[in-house]
């Protein structure tokens, strides 16, 4: 353990300054602060705030500059002033941290010790209240990527579900869905839900952004409609329309996971435990009751086989019982992006071609979209079963999903943002004869995101062609949106040094 | 892998920002940025900085306020700006950040797999140049704290070593002493170091200064001389002295173990493997060709029994004996403090009187330091095997000791720092008779950096009595040296709440 020296001083007043730091909490102080000594933090980059009994942990650096910070104050960044919620000029005591007294526990993981519940519960609350610095939250996640007993993927699942919002219905069942990933354009979601509702089952669904993809549900809900409701804007939604399709970032749900997952993505890290804790905790907060996992198995997809599939099947089914929510599976075709758009307002635009019943609305979007509405529909206990396919059809045939969705577009609220297709367009055209033999998912997410997706709605790929279809050369594989002139010029280059598209040409031989 | 935008963008004007944050490179750029949009970092905190070639990875923050950095602005904090050392003004360009390649290999090892030479060698590159985030950092540590082979450990003992500054010197024997630390007191590195110089076996030594303890071997002799030498000041004093004392920070030895220990030191990861790595990549990057490390054991040192300092005993002679460097391990007594002083200024003062014979030095320093030096001075193939020892007492008793060490001092320069003895003083007294069972080294070094060491170079604990004294109730047992008065009051609290000694009285019976 590290000595700390016991210090306490004059305190500091708080003073705002304009950086955001992420989920950082950096705190800055004068050398020559009137509270402590600069060089007391040799060797502790951690600083302890504290006022009125409030406490918070702050990364700490030191400025020359008086005009920042003076003596008597103490500055903190955008994220710790909205997390400390003091006024400016607040007197607030400062301290060396010690580490969270959690931090015991990961010690012990990484010895290769087994956590019990409580020290699970201690570790995510640390975590969801930021007192984790991100080297802590790398140490607890690698130890845990090492070995993780079923017992503590339970424990950490209850745990990170209860440090944040628990979400109660009244309904006995509450659907929910998850895609695990990974394939661009599969915005089946926005088309299951409407179907899920109109038939009268509660759906109360929340999504996330992008983070490294080119769209996430909520980036292209809200080409549709406002997605940024609290829990209370969200309950009037559920109670009036059966379901919603809203961005979980002000809802609170399983807040520890979105810590978490800030690490895990830039180490790559990416264990089935993790995977389910994310998911599994996010859904018991949510309330859900029955819940649909979409595994899309392909070469660039998250999960690359059957095996893999089923190990991770099994951990989903065993905490889905555990918790009592009855979790089903089922391996989608994630060889391939699913509909035509790829990006918020292309693919806004599929979802509504798809519930219009527009003749030329994607056929693979409506075909999984209504499979996996059937299997949600089967919970009915009251609808035959074996009829859910047909029963999703029927609801999508008939306008009433589309009915819905307008419904639930009108309750969250009009959207407030720009979603005109990106006037600055090309063309990728095909370079040969032949037929498409595959499409890399990768590839197309990274051009998708070159041109501009998701930031501006409008940006993104337009596809022609998909695995099976016969194209002449010169013909178009897709069209590239974009509204910034050097991002298209990018993305256009890109896609020139390489489509993703690969064409198999028989005559010339081909793969084998 | 994450799907990064390929992105350039019109180029930013270097400002300096006058905000220290010690390790992390942090660069500044506004929310409405010309050279690139803030919100297609969402998801990336890294970025990469290039001019002419040059390239550094900095932390990414945001900022509203156009007076700290404007939309053709790019702020650098000062360690990103010493690091990058190009001009303000300089354009630059930026672009989101890929994690290092080497980071491949790190996540190999989180997987379980050993690693190359090659791969080695890129992760210590990567670290020495900053490219590595903390939670990399954490990454690369808690993966190896898991397992390390002995091939994968002298791969990255090279692979530091060669990361940094690799000292050659021309003698056949160049002799070092390292000591695994946790001893308050224990200065015998400069006892040692002018014994072993006069005998006229070279030994040109770098110490570190203290991080978490009151004091470390350069704060201690930073009292009587200068030490941030660089490598040519130093190789003039040992080319003239024989022997040198200096701080290792500007010598640049080792530079990747100096990051490692800055993430080792808050997580409290102390693995054999990590130890022995830290110590023989600074030592053969120092030229060292025999070396003697000093074990305490006891049961608030580091190594706590024999079986322990076994296991690592013969950990350092493996690596030693593949790097041709003559290791030899002493395991002392490391149950309580050695010396009286405790803080730079008081431990300069006891080394000072073990050099200079007089009749109070304390005892136990100069023993320890006689027996270290004469396991040095064995190396020494024309002493006569056994002799160490009396051509160590000789050289101290003679005062040639004394002679080299202010050889060193005028070498290395006068001292410029104020190490008068802190003047709030207070006497910790006995609370009954009885005699000194035993001493806590963690609460003394507490207690020392409680009153200002080593940042007071003439704050902290003056012993007067030892395990086995006999005390009479009020005697004092040690005296505590302040210069600032809350620093005082809180070491003189602290003291009351507990001394750190405990007295043993045979007549109430005491401890069995």
């Amino acid at each position: 353990m590290i000595t700390l020296p016991d210090l306490t001083r004059p305190p500091l007043a708080i003073r705002r300054i304009s950086l955001d730091t992420g989920r950082e909490n950096v705190a800055v102080i004068s050398r020559h602060s009137n509270a402590l000594r600069a060089e007391v933090f040799r060797g502790f980059s951690r600083v302890e705030l504290r006022i009125n009994g409030k406490v918070l942990l702050a990364t700490l650096m030191i400025t020359d500059d008086d005009s920042l910070i003076g003596p008597g104050e103490l500055g903190l960044s955008e994220p710790a002033f909205r997390r400390f919620n003091e006024p400016v000029g607040s007197l607030v005591t400062v301290t060396p941290a010690a580490s969270p007294d959690s931090l015991d526990a990961v010690r012990g993981k990484i010895q290769g010790r087994t956590l019990s519940a409580a020290e699970m519960t201690a570790i995510v609350n640390d975590l969801a209240h930021f007192r984790y610095s991100d080297m802590e939250i790398a140490a607890f996640l690698i130890s845990s990527a090492r070995f993780t007993s079923t017992e503590e993927l339970l424990a950490l699942v209850r745990a990170m579900a209860e440090a944040g919002t628990m979400l109660k219905w009244k309904n006995p069942i509450v659907a929910d869905k998850h895609c695990i990933g990974g394939i661009p354009g599969n915005r089946t979601t926005m088309i299951v839900v409407p179907i899920v509702a109109a038939h009268g089952l509660m759906i109360p669904k929340t999504s996330s952004r992008a983070i490294t993809s080119p769209a996430g549900t909520a980036d292209t809900m809200e080409v549709l409609a406002r997605v940024d409701l609290d829990v209370e804007q969200m309950k009037n939604v559920v109670t009036s329309c059966g379901g919603c399709l809203i961005w979980g970032g002000h809802v609170n749900l399983s807040p520890a996971d979105d810590i978490l997952i800030s690490v895990e993505r830039p180490l790559s890290l990416d264990t089935p435990e993790q995977m389910v804790a994310s998911i599994m905790s996010k859904k018991l907060a949510a309330g859900a009751t029955h819940l649909l996992i979409d595994f899309p198995v392909g070469p660039t997809a998250k999960v690359a086989n059957a095996a893999e599939a089923m190990r991770l099947r099994k951990l989903f089914e065993f905490v889905g019982d555990h918790f009592g929510i009855a979790v089903e599976v089922v391996n989608t075709d994630g060889r391939q992006p699913i509909g035509r758009g790829i990006g918020p307002a292309l693919e806004a635009r599929d979802v509504m071609a798809v519930l219009g019943n527009e003749p030329g609305a994607p056929a693979d979007l409506r075909e999984k979209s209504l499979r996996l509405a059937a299997h949600l529909l089967e919970y009915d206990p009251l609808l035959r079963g074996g009829t859910g396919y047909a029963r999703a059809k029927e609801l999508l045939d008939s306008g009433a999903a589309l009915k819905t969705m307008q419904q639930i577009i009108d309750a969250q609220g009009p959207s407030i943002c720009r979603s005109d297709l990106g006037t600055l367009t090309a063309e990728v055209l095909a370079t040969d004869d032949g037929v498409i033999a595959s499409i890399d998912c990768l590839r197309i997410n990274r051009l998708a995101r070159t041109a501009g997706a998701p930031i501006d709605k409008g940006a993104g790929i337009d596809l022609f062609k998909k695995i099976g279809d016969r194209v002449d050369k010169g013909e178009p594989l897709y069209r590239i949106h974009a509204y910034d002139r050097s991002e298209y010029d990018l993305a256009v280059a890109g896609a020139k040094n390489d489509s993703g598209f690969a064409i198999e040409n028989h005559k010339s031989g081909g793969k084998p």
